[in-house]
């Protein structure tokens, strides 16, 4: 058994993955594959709608908000979500950047007005989430970025503010529970904790939008695709299926309380070793350690890196090795990881400790 | 055998089908799914740089032109086309307007700047290609959309311009031989002829990239996809697997030629029916008619249409009715549809014109 800690695309459950295989065979009984149907099938329609709903049941998602399933992964989304919501004329917005992913969504903003960094952990390396920061009245929203896969550090709050929230939850969300109402717009790429590549989740405050001024092009404006129960074009139909099937998993094992419960015990498994074992430090401030990337790297690379590496590929660990902006290790424990993946990689530290 | 005329997505080829959702389950001996490695891994950029390779092969690509799978439909390829040529200062463009995705595509520009239509159908409900018009000289593109999937009109040639030609073809690429350097830009959603839904083709002339002044949006800027090699971002993995699995296919066959041959065969067949059998009338111009898509409606409706849909559901004959703002019928018949759909169909029809 491989254990899987690629930081994304990542792990799916199994039975996920076995319902895909045979759907691309063959949609219960169809005769057809659902990669054939039309996107306006009723099959196919029903899929995009329980996709929709189960998202609004696992987060007990308010009255008031659309759902949609859409293109372009949180790199669009950057631009999206500042086109919706950045005033046409005077746009001022506010972002805390805690890391590339959020660097990149200032960056696609610029280009529609101005973007206050309201705090940066940039000259620390993003180790750490910046405190002591505050949301300037009236911008026209706040930018966050809930998870850092690259960093390994996670927002633990949100600010209450008065101005629309805008959280790119790319990397956490259906990890834990989360208030929907503190937010007018979440988005988040697919490829952690909901399904593959190939389709991304907006989960918008209707009330919110529209309030621009601009003219918004159709296939960036999240009312036009509201406004046809997001299938203005033809959706990324395996995409949308398959992130269907891993929510219904999710509902099927408890939901988020029991998710949540799970993704605690993994972090607490990785993180006491990390801080037991002599070898390894972590990389980022306590206080903010991610539960979905654990970050971390040996005391002495010279000494001990070409035994460890070895040690966790004999051990069928994939994807350890920390992103080339970082460099060290990174455990990345989304949803479908078992906690025995983790037990695995920590008796691995263990017995590193023992022959070194 | 259900006999699939869906109008996108649509048909694939049954090996296609089958080695995807084999690669579902486990992608050749990885002991994972294709759906949860890395994007990074060597395994999906060696899938990536195939598939890129293969469209340059089976087109026959000049060199100078840059391949890239990118996300959201022809339905953002509309923007984004026009977002790369279109001048910021003073921004000119042509369009031809010959159907429903042609006029969206003129909305889309409209937002840029101007967009001049050189000649449109549509007092004539579409149904034929307009004749007689000519390029303006001095516009910053001419834009143009090869098959009306709707309407059931493609083009059977293409104007030779000193402005760059930019072309929507998403329901008529890899279906026949094109000469690629009439071309500055061809962009096409995978849906059709190519793949599942999920992933659009850009086939960009380098050189006439990078041209218009402005500063756009980096999901949205074919050079900045160009220049991570089609790769800025997580693509969408099992659309583009799925997409070199079908070229691979194509190539297989016999490539271009082959292909071009089998739907010319699949075309004569069936208007040679449309146009012997008294009950039936083709809506199109006889010279614009697509080899993909064939439109046509029973003359007798009220006496006919029953019995004729109860004959071709009989058949296991899928996805022909005609689209919502058209009626009728639509026989799509896309690459992977066999020449033996098509007579199944025929018989039908001709089965129709004994009984009533």
């Amino acid at each position: 058994m491989v254990h899987n800690y690629s930081a994304g695309p990542c792990i799916l459950p199994q039975e996920v993955l076995q319902k895909a295989s045979e759907s691309v065979r063959e949609l219960e009984g169809s005769g057809l594959s659902l990669i054939e149907i039309s996107h306006r099938s009723k099959d196919f329609v029903n899929i995009m709608e329980r996709a929709r709903s189960l998202v609004k049941e696992i987060l007990n998602v308010p009255d008031g908000y659309t759902v949609l399933f859409l293109q372009g992964g949180a790199s669009l989304g950057f631009y999206m979500s500042a086109i919706n919501y950045m005033k046409k004329n005077g746009g001022r917005s506010a972002y805390l950047d805690t890391g590339s992913w959020s660097s990149k969504a200032i960056k696609e903003a610029k280009l529609l007005g101005e973007a206050h960094v309201v705090a940066s952990s940039k000259d620390d390396n993003f180790t750490h989430i910046p405190k002591d920061w505050s949301v300037p009245t009236g911008a026209d929203y706040f930018h966050c970025t809930s998870n850092n896969t690259i960093f390994g550090t996670q927002m633990k709050s949100f600010p209450k503010t008065d101005i629309p929230v805008l959280c790119d939850m790319s990397s956490d969300i259906f990890s834990k529970e989360i208030n929907v109402a503190d937010f007018d717009l979440i988005y988040a790429g697919a490829q952690k904790n909901m399904g593959p590549a190939g389709t991304t989740v907006y989960i918008a405050k209707k009330e919110s939008l529209g309030k621009t001024g601009r003219d918004i092009p159709s296939m960036l404006d999240l009312l036009v695709h509201d406004s046809k129960d997001s299938m203005f074009n033809t959706p990324p139909v395996f995409s949308v299926y398959v992130s269907m099937l891993t929510l219904e998993w999710l509902k099927g094992i408890g939901g988020i309380k029991e998710i949540e419960a799970r993704n605690n015990a993994k972090a607490e498994l990785i993180y006491g070793e990390i801080d037991r074992n002599p070898l390894f430090s972590g990389t980022t401030a306590v206080e903010d350690r991610s539960t979905m990337n654990a970050t971390f790297v040996l005391n002495d690379e010279g000494a001990h890196r070409e035994m460890f590496d070895a040690m966790w590929n004999e051990a069928q660990i994939n994807g350890l090795k920390g992103h080339r902006s970082v460099g060290g290790y990174r455990a990345s424990m989304y949803n479908a990881l078992p906690l025995e993946s983790v037990q695995v990689l920590v008796d691995v530290m263990k017995e590193l400790e023992r022959k070194a």
